[in-house]
């Protein structure tokens, strides 16, 4: 197979890394299909990720890896793992402990767009309740 | 509220656009939660969305804008549209027609990834029967 025969077809895991040595990860709630997070693996995360069972992003804003609830304590445990046709993005689906999203709500997804009728986009919440305070569980 | 709570706890679609003028964009199927694909959009592609109620991305190796199904009739309804917390990425819940993947499967997404036991991983098929031919499709 071609190269790139071999990274749609093959059984190899041959993640395709951005120019900053990253895929795109989506992870989503086991029992209900909701997308958590859209987050970052290196090549470390994804090891340890696959190694422990347990979600490991790589922070870009603070150019770090990092163990999905370390602080918080709202661990992830991986009920599967899967990447897709051209293998620069894995899908995660997982056991969220708590919330995922560091505003304190199970979903960073907690905001609707819709069409405001002149060609323009406005939000509006959605599964928006807290199930944290960010100013407790982040304080330093 | 200053520029960054505004952006997470505001009601103004303020999308983040990466440097190459783009979000990252996960597709779900609204009736099974899988996730169907995992592509990009820039202003113009969101634009469309929000306005047509029908999926348009931005395809980096092809340098354009693009219809999700202009040319292989796939075409995605979308049913709800949310923006995450710090808006660098968006997720469609759509109505697939048909197959989302080019490679002809209903999602991008037909490979596990497995830990192979010795620190490495393996891949795995799953959910990976081929709805369409891509060759007959994609035919020039």
């Amino acid at each position: 197979m071609s190269d790139h025969n071999e990274r749609e077809e093959g059984l190899s895991f041959q993640p395709r890394f951005d120019a900053s040595g990253l895929v795109t990860c989506v992870t989503t709630d086991v029992a209900t299909g909701e997308v958590l997070m859209v987050a970052h693996m290196n090549d470390e995360a994804l090891r340890r990720t696959v190694a422990t069972g347990e979600a490991w992003y790589f922070s870009r804003s603070r150019n770090a890896l990092w163990r999905k609830g370390e602080t918080s304590g709202q661990t992830q445990r991986v009920v599967e793992m899967r990447t897709d046709c051209d293998q620069d993005a894995v899908w995660l689906r997982v056991e969220q402990r708590g919330a995922a999203c560091h505003t304190g709500r199970r979903s960073c997804f907690y905001r609707k767009v819709e069409n405001a009728g002149d060609g323009s986009a406005r939000l509006a919440f959605v599964d928006a309740e807290r199930l944290f305070d960010p100013a407790e569980v982040y304080r330093k």
